[in-house]
C-alpha cells in the first residue's frame, strides 16, 4: 500500500509559527461548529448543529433506505438483518444529548496537532429517537464470551495511509448500561437524519465526544476479544509525548466539562472581537460534562483573575447527558475586557487554566476566551 | 468611533507564505460550505447548503416570528407594514435557484485577501418559496423619482471600522424585472427558513452572488439616489489593483459560471486527495452561470492539457438559474491525475484557467483540480 502513504502522511503537529494550510482549511470549509450565538437554542436547530465527517458522507445503496440494513452478528445466537421498518417497530425512546468532537480546541493548542481545526465551537444538542441498543442485543442473544460490540459505519476512505470503513468499538458493558443509554438512532429533532448526521441510522452514545457516535452505521458484530482497528487503538487516544508517537496512550471516552458563553453585543465581522455599550450586560451560555451533571458555573470578566458563580438551570430531569443554561449579569465599563465561564461537574472535574496538550489535540476544554470591547458612553 | 477601529482593521492582503490566520480560521469554523458529495442532490439538503454570516444570526424579536415585521416604505404612495401571516396571503411562488457566495474561490488566491477564506465550495441550490418582489412594489405604489430598493436585515456588526445592520441596494429595474424574478421568500426547500438561511423572510436573487439575498429582511426603502451604504459602495467591489485603496472599483452582481466535479473514489482524511481504482470511473458534476444558461461543460483529467466535453442534462424548463448536472466517464489508470471541469454558458462567459485576481477576492472561478491517485491493479 506504498502508493497509499504517499497521499496519507503520517500525523504531525504544526512548526511554530506555521500558520493554519490549505488542508486544515479544506477540513474547516466542509465540517462546520456551532455558530457561538446558537447557544442560545436548548436544541440546535438543523443545520447549526456541529458537524465532522472523516471521509465523504456515503450514499445509502442504489436503492436509498430500501437498500439499508443493519446486521447484528458475531457472538450472538441469532443474528439480526433489520431493515428500516423492523428498526422502527422496536419500542423507541428519545434522549437529549449534548455532543462534542473530540477534537474541539485542537486548533488552539500549542504546538498545534494537524487535523480538523477546531477553536472552540465543535459542539450540539439533539434530540436522538431511536432504538436502545441493549434491546437490539438481548433480541440477538449476546454469547457468554463476548466483550465488546464493534460499529461499522458506511463511509469509507484512507487515514494515515491505512483504508478503513470507519469502525469505532464499545466495551460491553457500557454498550448494554442504562445510563447513559446507547441508541441506534433513525431520527433527530423529530425528523429523519439529516445525511451529514448519518443517515439512515447512527449510534448515539451520551456523554462520548462524537467519535464513539457511529454515522451511517450498517454494522454490529460482537467480538470476544477486544477490537484494535485505526480509530480506537491508532486515532483517538491521548498521548502527552510530543516525540514518542509508539506510545499507545490511554483511550479517548467521555467528555470534559466546558462551558461556552454566548457571545454578547455585537462583533466585528473579521476579528470576531465583541462590541458592548457601558450597562449591565447579560452573560449567558450553557454547559455541560459526559462524567456527571454540571454543579457548578463561574464567570470571570477580567481575564480570570477572579471568578463570580452564575445561576444555572436545574438540568433535565429525564437527562444528565444534556447541557445545562447558566446566566448571570456584568456591569460593562468603557475599555476592552475579556470574558470567560468555567464549569464543574458532579464529579468534581473542571476546566483547566492551561491547556491540557495532547499530541492528538483531544480533550482540550481549556476555558473560553472571549475578547469585548465596550464603548464609550455615547459613542 | 476610534474604539471601534481598534478591533476592526482595514482590509488587507496576506503577505507571501502567511497561512490561514486564527482569525481567518474563525470564520471557517462558523460558515460553511457544500461538502463537494453533496454536489449528488439536485436540491441541497438543509445544512448542507453553504452559509455565510457577516455578523450573528440575529434573534427576532422577544416574541418570536409574531414580533417581525416588513416594512416597504420611502419613495412610495402606500407605505406597507407586513407582518408574517400577511406577507403569506399574498400569491406564492417557488424558484430553484443556485447561490453561491461572491468570494467562493478567495483563500486560492495569491496574494490571499483576509476575510472568509473559502476554497471553491460555496454553493448550494434550494427551493425557495415566497412573494415576488414586484408584487409587494406595486402593492405599495413606487414613486417616479425612485431609483433603487435598499433592503435592510437584522443583522447587526461592525466591519472595517463601520458600525451598520447589513444593507444592500438593487437597482429598481432589477428589483421588478420578471427574469430573473426577486422573492421575499420564507420558506427553503417547502420548510420555515432555518435561523442561518435568513428566518423568517429572506431576500432571494436568482443568478446573483450572495451578498445580494439579504437575509433577516426587515425593511426595503425606495430611494431616489442610488445607495452608497457600505456593503454597496466600500464591499463587494471588483478592484484589480493591489495598492490602491481608493480605487472604487466595479460592482460585484452576477455569478460567473463555474462546474464543481463530484470527486471521485474516495478521500485522505487529511490531503482530501481522491483515490480510484483502475478502470471506467464515473464523472459528474454540476454547473451554472448567472449571467445565462451554462450550454458547455469540458473536462480535464490531465491538469488541463486536454479537454473534451461532457453530457449535460437539458435542465429545468421553469428556471436558468439553477445548476445543471453534467456526466462522462474516465478510464483511470495507475499513477496520479488532476480532474477539472470548465463552464461555459450562453453569453460566452467561460472558466478562466488563470487567476481573477481582485483586492476583495471576489468572483474567482478558476477551474477546479482535483488530484486523484489511481492505484496499481490488485492494490
Amino acid at each position: 500500500m506504498s502508493a497509499l502513504r504517499a497521499v496519507s502522511a503520517p500525523s504531525r503537529v504544526a512548526e511554530p509559527a506555521e500558520g493554519i494550510s490549505t488542508e486544515e482549511l479544506a477540513l474547516a470549509a466542509r465540517n462546520h461548529g456551532l455558530p457561538l450565538e446558537a447557544l442560545r437554542y436548548e436544541v440546535t436547530p438543523p443545520g447549526l448543529h456541529y458537524v465532522l465527517v472523516h471521509y465523504d458522507i456515503p450514499t445509502v445503496g442504489a436503492g436509498g433506505v430500501d437498500d439499508w440494513t443493519l446486521t447484528v452478528r458475531g457472538r450472538v445466537r441469532n443474528p439480526l438483518s433489520l431493515d428500516l421498518a423492523t428498526l422502527r417497530s422496536f419500542p423507541a425512546v428519545t434522549h437529549r444529548v449534548t455532543m462534542e468532537c473530540a477534537g474541539n480546541g485542537r486548533a488552539r493548542l500549542t504546538p498545534r496537532p494537524v487535523s480538523q481545526p477546531w477553536l472552540v465551537e465543535a459542539v450540539g444538542t439533539a434530540d436522538w429517537t431511536g432504538v436502545p441498543l441493549r434491546t437490539l442485543l438481548a433480541e440477538a442473544g449476546v454469547e457468554r464470551d463476548a466483550v465488546e460490540a464493534v460499529f461499522t459505519g458506511a463511509d469509507h476512505g484512507v487515514e494515515r495511509g491505512v483504508e478503513q470503513d470507519y469502525q469505532r468499538s464499545l466495551p460491553l458493558s457500557d454498550a448494554t448500561a442504562d445510563d447513559p443509554e446507547v441508541l441506534v438512532a433513525y431520527e433527530m429533532n423529530g425528523a429523519p437524519l439529516p445525511p451529514q448526521h448519518g443517515h439512515p441510522v447512527r449510534l448515539v452514545v451520551p456523554g462520548w465526544y462524537g467519535m464513539a457516535h457511529v454515522k451511517w452505521l450498517r454494522d454490529i458484530a460482537l467480538t470476544s476479544t477486544p477490537f484494535t482497528g485505526f480509530q480506537q487503538a491508532v486515532a483517538y487516544r491521548y498521548r502527552r509525548s510530543a516525540d514518542n508517537p509508539d506510545d499507545p496512550g490511554e483511550p479517548v471516552t467521555r467528555i470534559a466539562p466546558r462551558a461556552l458563553m454566548i457571545p454578547p453585543g455585537f462583533p466585528d465581522f473579521m476579528s470576531r472581537t465583541r462590541v458592548v455599550r457601558p450597562g449591565p450586560v447579560r452573560l449567558e451560555g450553557r454547559a455541560w460534562s459526559g462524567h456527571a451533571p454540571v454543579t457548578r458555573v463561574e464567570v470571570s470578566t477580567d481575564d480570570g483573575d477572579t471568578w463570580t458563580e452564575a445561576a444555572l438551570d436545574e438540568g433535565l430531569k429525564e437527562s444528565s447527558w444534556a447541557w445545562r443554561s447558566w446566566r448571570t449579569t456584568w456591569e460593562a465599563t468603557p475599555g476592552t475586557h475579556v470574558l470567560s465561564a468555567r464549569a464543574t461537574d458532579a464529579a468534581d472535574h473542571t476546566q483547566p487554566l492551561d491547556q491540557p496538550w495532547n499530541r492528538g489535540g483531544f480533550g482540550n476544554n481549556l476555558v473560553q476566551r472571549i475578547p469585548v470591547i465596550c464603548l464609550p458612553p455615547g459613542d
